[in-house]
């Protein structure tokens, strides 16, 4: 086989899965073995970058082409995924030289990072390092986040699907809630993920589609929480349609700038982490208003949820990763394929090329004029925006009436580094 | 027309929605216009037998034939329902004699009330004492509840689709969180609806297809949480697979009888309003045994997911209200359709007849031999009876990206009883 003197491709996979990501990785893994004569073996980190630093591998090689094709259709993160922030060079430049160590011993060409800010940060450093070190490396960012918070690029595969779930279960609870009001639950509050943006929060609006529609009320992180605002938004919704549907995003803050759901845990890039500002709401709801409520957090079941995905997501989450491939194979070193709208009405897009130290650490925000001025939902200038992300539909196979999903055989690869690593 | 000679048929709504309510609804309806040359007008209550008592009645003639299709992929109550329940007669006289005068003025021959164990029980009453009060009635009682707890049935509408939803989405967390446990999350809680009866909680483990496939640990009411025994199964699921999938009821107790997430409300009939198990045991998770875990509490999105409907369930909610009007035409009375297993693998049904008296108020428990002798886990025997009934996919169409749901016009029939009635 050519195969041992070409080249070797490295693939991971980090920061929180979506029900896409591993259609990125399908994109990835058929691309590299289409270009079978340039690209030797294709590996897979196990957890991320945390398998690179152990000389954990995987050998995609050693999966038929039905399983990777299978991928497209399976949430999680098939390798594994970390959360795991490398610091600056100079701080963790062990780490560094470690990264390159173990490309060197697998002979790693192409470094593909699938993952959020913090990786594209990683793949640059990558670049920089490897280059300082003389080691021949491409390494290439390929986005997914649910958070949407990338910069440069239109969307972010992984966030159209997990929008159209949160605005799919907001509207099928509230046609729920509208139906027992008149006796039963008033007021129903659905939790949704977003730390700094509300992104997620906005895309639950799309269930709204004519005036009054639920949801009735949106909270976003954007916005300052006032306590007696809202209560009186919540009454004069009650009063007025009978009953108030309200999605809140996690990460709603006080006049202070408290998380309202503060747990005082941390992850391990230091984010807070949250939950259970839909509990507390309610409590609020039922002792200063007096009215029943339910309430659900939707958690990890608005990104895995693999049953409902976008097929526009899917369709982008699989071509970044295709793209990564070619950008690769073109010389593209420190880059990032980025989704570029092309139009609106109709929806078209394509994917471009980003520098990878243009995306690296910076956040992307929701754009001011897409609140209300009331602050309580999204305008025409989101809906817009948002409203392309969720179109289509792509189930997966279904066996026994539940999604079959794959499980790779994740066979791993020899270990060739004499040292150890201790994460 | 020959309506004016015809008595007319009056269909209610009752209890808690779910995702297939309406397609009894659409069953009901569209067998009645069928019927048409026996069946005068097709009335819905508003809210239920809130809305015969207060005769706000619905004229579902007034719906095209599109939108009683379109119920059939609709969730929530697309008349409404409510949480009323009706004494006995002696206790509650006036209130019934209310119905029939409302029946009377509207010349209802047939009542067909769509509902769990206390539907049953009002409908059972009524066939009494409308021939008391020498007032012709046939009424009919038409299963639904995600309870799944009325005798008789082999399963009770509703319940197949919130199985399916479930079990599709534990086993979508289980991917994500089984990508992350190396270095985030390694327990991961879903809590589900089920006040007494762990059907709900059973259905989780399905998503488990394989010997140590996730969820590992269920938590039905059936059995005494018992902390410590929980905490260390939690600890050594994360030892030895490296994560842990739980699926949780909202009705488990503690050794008091006591249920873990008591909120002190009540609803109308009386059961207590609970919610907020998962987040409980998650702080369990976090302070006893350090672990960093994730919890989603899915609420009514469990009973109102038409997206992810079971195929066999919705077949079953058409058929029972089809039937009820079958039934009612033979001239049955105080009967209700029920499911009845003709055959497990292949699985096949019919629709049987049950008397009312045979199931007001009753309840089925979930057999003992449905959970493992640990009192973690489902048995051979329980994967047996529900595997059937979440089998086969029925999506609705979708329209911008969400599932397009029906808001029926809802047309008031003009009241003709002089009294008001207060709730």
């Amino acid at each position: 086989m050519a195969g041992a003197k070409l080249k070797n491709a490295l693939y991971a996979q980090s920061g929180g899965p979506s029900a896409v990501i591993n259609a990125t990785a399908c994109g990835v893994i058929e691309a590299a073995r289409k270009a079978g004569s340039r690209i030797g073996k294709v590996y897979a980190a196990r957890d991320g970058i945390v398998g690179v630093l152990t000389e954990n591998l995987i050998d995609t090689g050693r999966e038929t082409d039905a399983a990777i094709r299978a991928l497209r259709h399976t949430p999680g993160a098939a390798f594994g995924s970390c959360r795991y922030k490398l610091k600056g060079v100079e701080q963790d430049r062990a780490k560094y030289e470690r990264l390159v160590e173990v490309f060197r011993a697998h002979d790693i060409g192409w470094f593909f990072y699938n993952g959020g800010n913090d990786s594209a940060d990683t793949a640059w450093k990558l670049s920089q390092i490897s280059a300082q070190m003389d080691y021949p490396l491409i390494a290439i960012g390929v986005p997914k986040t649910i958070d949407n918070d990338l910069v440069i690029t239109d969307t972010c595969p992984g966030f159209g699907s997990a929008a159209k779930y949160v605005a799919t279960s907001i509207r099928e609870a509230a046609f729920d809630v509208a139906g027992m009001a008149s006796t039963s639950t008033r007021v129903f509050i659905l939790e949704v993920m977003g730390r700094h943006a509300g992104w997620l929060t906005a895309a639950c609006g799309l269930a709204s589609d004519r005036a009054g529609a639920p949801p009735h009320i949106l909270l976003f992180p954007e916005r300052v929480f006032d306590e007696a605002d809202f209560l009186a938004r919540v009454k004069r919704t009650v009063d007025t349609v009978g009953y108030c549907v309200i999605g809140a995003s996690e990460g709603i803050k006080d006049s202070d700038g408290r998380f309202l759901a503060e747990s005082g845990a941390k992850d391990a890039f230091g984010h807070s982490q949250l939950g259970g500002v839909a509990p507390l709401l309610a409590g609020l709801i039922k002792d200063k208003l007096g009215l029943k409520q339910h309430w659900a957090v939707a958690d990890y079941l608005q990104r895995s949820a693999r049953h409902i995905v976008s097929k526009t997501d899917l369709e982008q989450a699989y071509a970044v990763g295709r793209e990564a491939v070619r950008l690769a194979l073109k010389g593209r070193n420190a880059v990032m394929p980025v989704i570029r709208r092309e139009s609106g009405r109709p929806y078209r897009w394509s994917v471009a090329e980003a520098r990878l130290e243009d995306i690296a650490n910076k956040e992307r925000k929701m754009p001011e004029n897409f609140i209300t001025p009331d602050g309580y939902h999204i305008t025409p200038a989101a809906r817009r925006y948002l409203a392309p992300l969720i179109a289509g539909e792509a189930p997966p196979p279904y066996r026994d009436g539940l999604p079959d999903y794959v499980r790779l055989k994740r066979i791993p690869v020899r270990k060739r580094v004499k040292a150890a690593f201790e994460i």
